[in-house]
């Protein structure tokens, strides 16, 4: 095992999935040390320019990688995902390191003793760790803009953002230096740079994925989930990661409902409808044109309101800003001066909304949760927008949605929060459509289903994907 | 059934306790009509001095005394309270009337359709409702002092306060209109008026009796318990009321612990002592009196220091204002000039506490609990002060505690909010001690166990009783 191993082309490899990385090591055709040296020699010519990497584990991977070929060797059996790569947001813990969760006060942390629940069930399913990725700090951003980290640059413009939180995680991806990663998702974390990248994202059902060893940001409202080039991939890597954690003590116990066998069967017998009222305004123009091109490759023709759309983003955001600053308040009282100040500055006024107003929100949440399921008796997956826009230019305040100018920062977020908001699974797909400024930049459009349902979310990115109509755009790096 | 009923000397069942009505109606010797009838005659007599209650419901309780008798008779088994009159707070619901809370607003609803968990688990007993009883506003009080039904006064003193909120509840009992009455307690307001009017109370673990169909104040600090004249009444109610209740979500499931057969085991084997620090502090010298009596005739000579219990007042302040702000809050905006002023003025602060310090009193919580479990490890039962001073009277608006003038109306509970705050069961001992100002009216000294150990409160409590050193002192009405 520790004979020079033959490195293969890294832009062979570059554009593989999951899936096939895994057929490869599984059959012979390739050594997963020489992926994870692919993998590795990719990162290092790719990530200077896009900054999606704040750690590398060389090491732990190669010893990874060569336990699993020798297992091969000895005839032992192989996880679903055996020799495949892949990279966490660093708020995930990788034993070793601190979990820096993008701040510059965490990384000061002890190393953590184990990994996440997450990680070590992808790596009992055989995927490699290779490091850990770069992320707003403490998850309250959608631009993938760190003060400490530098920018996570878009892969398909290096003058763009990737998004946000898991900026780092979705131009990992979209910059092919690994197949799949994971991300987190508050209000929209893993569906806007799943949009601003062009990936493939999927935020599961609230309760579904255990959380154990992650650094949170606002429990009640935290999902983690993967992001991919492929439907396939979401599919084999969600189902790796099922499982009871019991660290986690928000997770609902469900049994194991694998889906990856699932999202071949098209989808006959769904009904599609496109959420309209607060899905319809506010955006760009190729935003609509996305989610028409989807509705029209599905034959949904139905538009449904959503009541109350505004009402269920305004208590997200409530609930998001007093529990992110009660998380947060003793760092702040102490070392306010190492906060990126964008973030600093609202969770201080976050410190000061009322009890009142969370338990209104907390109230209405529930209300908006019973409506949304009254509206999941008719339908089976709603088609909403990702986010009002394709990638800002890194550094833009401001866009134009509706002849109004926003600021940039909260309102990539218009459109994920009120759906994660009720913890419905959605699976971000990308798309590419001729209408707008950038028209070769990708736009997601969120695919929705109700709770537990994520089988049915993507069964229909699959036929997205088979159709032609959705596709990580490749990057040329 | 409908022949006049001779009704007997009310006088003299007045000071029955509800384990003597039960025998006495289990024997044959009185019927249930009769107890009801000289029930409702002392109620019709001593009430208008009192203001205890603020629904008679007579005719209800007849029919109910009537079929009590007739299964009597028919030789059917009668429960352990067959025939025991009792009168509940007016946050309980009562079949067909309105759930008044002790506010103007909440008499407006319709009746309700059922009885209270607790109700319909006394009648299950044999019990018969005969009222319901005047109490502070939403229960947000601890002076018994209400601007829309006037103020319970004390029986022992009609120009004194009952001390709330379960005002009423304890002047109902301290004058023998009934030996038997519920309250609530969310920060003291069953050991307050127990203090003040000289009753038993217990306050019982927070989880253990069920709250369904009772008015919240603040859901997680909300207790439910009984007041009476004798230790063993408390304990046959609260065996006759343990059980599940459907409707209680807030509610642990617990076996049947039943605690009646233990009380009169004594104290062998328990380790008592005396609360320090805060607990030795801001209060006048018959209430340390008080305490020292009782830990002497129980032979107690350590005190201990309870760190913290300031803070654990405070954070139990802080959640109740906020939560009992947001529970109020449409009423707040819609008819302000419906509350009572006192209670109104510190309900819209409330509106404005942060969530983040309802955060971090939460947490606080936990850790203040753990602290307490740490310190039962070493003792079995803790002594603290009940109220900072005896009954105060009606109207004052402060005292002087340790040299400083203080507010009556939120430090009557300066003793009691530290200890429901984390739930512990506590029952209120009423004493006579020939200490200060008023020596003959009683002062009620704190027995505290841990989570679910009612049973060593009341062991200790029925102990003091034994002793002579705690009663129920006669009212002369």
């Amino acid at each position: 095992m520790n004979a020079p191993v033959p490195v293969p082309d890294a832009t062979r490899l570059a554009g593989a999935t999951a899936a096939e990385i895994a057929a490869a090591v599984a059959s012979g055709t390739v050594t997963a040390r020489a992926v994870i040296e692919a993998t590795l020699a990719r990162i290092a010519a790719v990530d200077p320019s896009i900054n999606a990497f704040t750690d590398v584990i060389a090491e732990r991977a190669r010893a990874r990688a060569d336990r699993i070929d020798a297992a091969r060797a000895a005839g032992a059996p192989l996880g679903p995902l055996a020799g495949v790569p892949f990279a966490v947001k660093n708020l995930f813990d990788i034993a070793g390191l601190p979990t820096r969760a993008g701040s510059k006060i965490n990384r000061e942390r002890h190393p953590s003793t184990q990994d996440a629940f997450l990680v070590a069930q992808l790596e009992a399913a055989g995927a490699i760790l290779v490091g850990g990725l770069n992320m707003g700090e403490y998850a309250y951003d959608f631009t993938g803009e760190n003060v400490h980290d530098g920018a996570s640059r878009n892969p398909h413009d290096l003058t763009r953002m990737s998004g946000g939180s898991s900026g780092g995680t979705g131009a990992a991806v979209a910059a092919a230096m690994v197949p799949l990663a994971l991300g987190s998702d508050t209000n929209g974390s893993i569906r806007v740079p799943s949009s601003l990248c062009g990936t493939f994202g999927l935020k599961p059902t609230y309760g579904r994925l255990g959380r154990g060893g992650s650094f949170p940001f606002v429990t009640a409202l935290d999902h983690l989930g993967p992001l991919a080039r492929s439907v396939a991939d979401l599919a084999l890597s969600y189902d790796a990661m099922q499982g009871e954690d019991a660290r986690d003590p928000g997770q609902t116990p469900r049994p194991f409902e694998p889906v990856a066998g699932l999202i071949g069967e098209g989808i006959g017998g769904l009904r599609i409808a496109i959420a309209g009222g607060w899905f319809r305004a506010k955006a760009q123009p190729e935003v609509f044109a996305a989610v028409d091109a989807v509705a029209a490759a599905l034959g949904a023709r139905d538009m449904v309101d959503i009541p109350d759309a505004a009402r269920a983003r305004a208590s997200a955001y409530i609930i998001t800003a007093a529990e992110g600053a009660s998380l947060h308040a003793r760092r702040l009282a102490v070392r306010p001066e190492d906060f990126d100040p964008a973030v600093r500055d609202r969770l201080l006024a976050g410190l000061a909304i009322p009890a009142s107003w969370v338990d209104a929100a907390q109230r209405f949440r529930r209300h908006f949760r019973d409506e949304m399921l009254k509206l999941f008796e008719g339908y089976d997956v709603l088609l909403a927008p990702a986010t009002p826009c394709r990638a800002p230019k890194l550094g833009q305040k401001t866009f134009v949605l509706d002849g109004e100018e926003m600021l940039v920062r909260p309102n990539l977020g218009l459109f994920t929060q009120p759906i994660s908001f009720i913890g419905l699974p959605v699976v971000a797909v990308p798309v590419r459509v001729a209408v707008g400024e950038a028209p070769d930049l990708p736009i997601a459009v969120q695919v929705i289903a109700p709770p537990w349902r994520e089988d049915m979310a993507l069964r229909v990115a699959a036929e997205l994907e088979r159709l032609g109509v959705a596709a990580t755009p490749a990057a040329t790096l």
